[in-house]
């Protein structure tokens, strides 16, 4: 098969790499419908994330199951699935907890598992699912292709966002401040509204992530930043802050910006991989009794969740892809990413 | 009247103090019955925080209405009392979300409050408590005096460790571990049990508390601190890590403990007033998505809730005085808890 592979800093290469097949019978193969360009994939390719040796890349696909290993029990051949971002058994203390990303089997798409095992990247034609039962979630029937985008997003940019919405304490009539308008940032927006925040202030400096923040249920946009950010978001907010702030960058200004916003005994909910060293000081915490959760977003409960409202249409979250191109055009599809000539591009076949 | 006041390091004196009187029409002047000195009282007397001028000192005191001005509609003359830690005006918009630390007109006893005001130290005869109707609680029906000890824990030592099980979100068949054995921790290990936790691990070190710690609830003790401490507890809870961890010593290495323990997705509940730079670390807690929460425990509203089972016997949380002395002999209960002979220490009229 033919997928993606990262060689270094601003080196993408579609290129051969081995079919899989099922080697354990806990395995699935699938073939990939839709993939698509992460934010985080942008540090290696910027060169932020070292590249020691070449592997593949790519971490969110939807496809159609074409074989498993003689333990799967959940999936048949010609299945319709969502892949979460990271793989997980499904059946270890922490996944019964709901935590899969901190599954014992844990795996990252591209990446290799602590038992020593290469995954194959979501961008490519095929992938090999380990722990397919307790990865893969099943569409119950074939969607309509107008649907993929959509459902693709529950493979990461949406559950993060819900992650964000629901660390961050968001419920009916909240206050909400949504710090970062990537396509988790605008997810985080959406999910809010889904979850019944009444106010929602996006902070977003760009024309086009403004209009799809405030489409997704945004009711105010700030442009500031840093100090002014702060100032004009507690101005909005009467001077008391919101109740939730849903961090989607995480660096240490984003991070600043979050804990100026929150109200005392509010929520700060996080899933902006931290970078830059992002503080969270313990006296700042302490005295307004700052809640503050968040982190790596297990999707996979999160799928079971979105997805009604995802195939009922009742929200859109595949209008982040405001870009589309042919999987073997996927360094191109990097640069676009990567000079922000598009919030988040999709793969074709 | 007579009231303690610290002139340094080492340095607590009691001596005559001005007789409050009604300054605002919501004061009270209220005729302290019980004080006590606490953990955090000792920071000031060991020179760990400067005195650079004598103030009153203390913050926990049950007592009895003297005089009321002409606008408090809650209290009357001769009403039994329980004041909170901190002076909260029951009205502004922290208060209605019950986040009563960050009253607008926030006051700590024997502190000089934003606007200027030096407030009485609980450690006196009498105190004059501006806000009476936000900051007092009125005890239905008069206590007999063998109460005393118990309703004076809900000023500070119970609410605190009753916010450090809230906020680490305590709830029915919890495992749960308590760092630190301080009256606060203790006191954690009580509101952990009463919230139906079902496993509590107490790290304690010294017999007296082990044993008071048991009494409390606590199903496991740990002696073992630092990484042993932490290798401990793991093994005791299978490797996965506690729910709920309750931090209530506010150090680097209680911190780090905490966060040992703690299993992903599960809750950090802190109340220990940080110093040494405890930290916590953004990467750590976004890989295991360990929730953070806690602070300056918003005791008021807790009063509410925790005061039935006081007056009911159902807990005993005055067991964590295990001395009493005369107030005038304040001095000698501040070497008493210095030198550790007393976990806490009751000062009678």
């Amino acid at each position: 098969m033919r997928a993606t592979v990262i060689h270094g800093a601003g080196d993408i290469r579609f290129e051969e790499r081995p079919d899989p097949r099922i080697q354990s019978p806990a395995d699935a193969v699938v073939r990939v419908l839709r993939s698509c360009v992460c934010g985080s994939d942008l540090w290696a390719y910027r060169g932020v994330q070292p590249t020691p040796a070449p592997h593949p890349i790519g971490h969110e696909f939807i496809g159609i199951v074409e074989d498993i290993g003689a333990e799967v029990s959940t999936l048949r051949a010609g299945d319709f699935v969502i892949s979460p971002f990271t793989d997980s058994d499904g059946t270890c203390a922490h996944c019964r907890n709901g935590i899969t990303t901190s599954c014992v089997n844990f795996g990252f798409w591209g990446h290799t598992t602590a038992s020593g095992e290469l995954l194959d990247g979501g961008q490519g034609e095929y992938v090999r699912v380990p722990f397919a039962d307790g990865t893969l979630v099943k569409v119950p029937e074939m969607p309509d292709a107008a649907l993929y985008p959509h459902l693709l997003t529950l493979a990461d940019v949406l559950g993060t966002g819900h992650h964000a919405a629901r660390s961050g304490d968001v419920t009916e009539g909240s206050t909400v401040v949504v710090v970062g308008d990537g396509a988790v940032g605008l997810c985080a927006i959406l999910a809010a509204k889904r979850l019944g925040a009444e106010r929602i202030i996006a902070m977003s400096r760009h024309d086009d992530r403004q209009r799809l923040a405030r489409a997704f249920g945004a009711t105010d946009v700030v442009a500031e930043r840093g100090e002014q950010g702060i100032a004009v978001v507690q101005e909005l907010l009467g001077g008391i802050g919101a109740d939730s702030v849903l961090e989607c960058v995480g660096t240490k200004e984003s991070m600043a910006q979050a804990l100026g916003s929150v109200r005392p005994g509010g929520q700060l909910g996080f899933v902006g991989v931290p970078a830059g060293a992002p503080e969270l000081p313990m006296p700042v915490l302490f005295k307004n009794n700052v809640r503050v959760a968040g982190g790596m977003a297990p999707v996979r409960p999160y799928i079971d969740e979105l997805l009604p409202d995802v195939l009922s249409g009742a929200i859109e979250p595949g209008l982040v892809f405001d870009l589309a191109m042919p999987l073997d055009q996927v360094s191109d599809a990097y640069a676009a990413m990567d000079e922000r000539r598009a919030i988040k591009v999709l793969l074709e076949p």
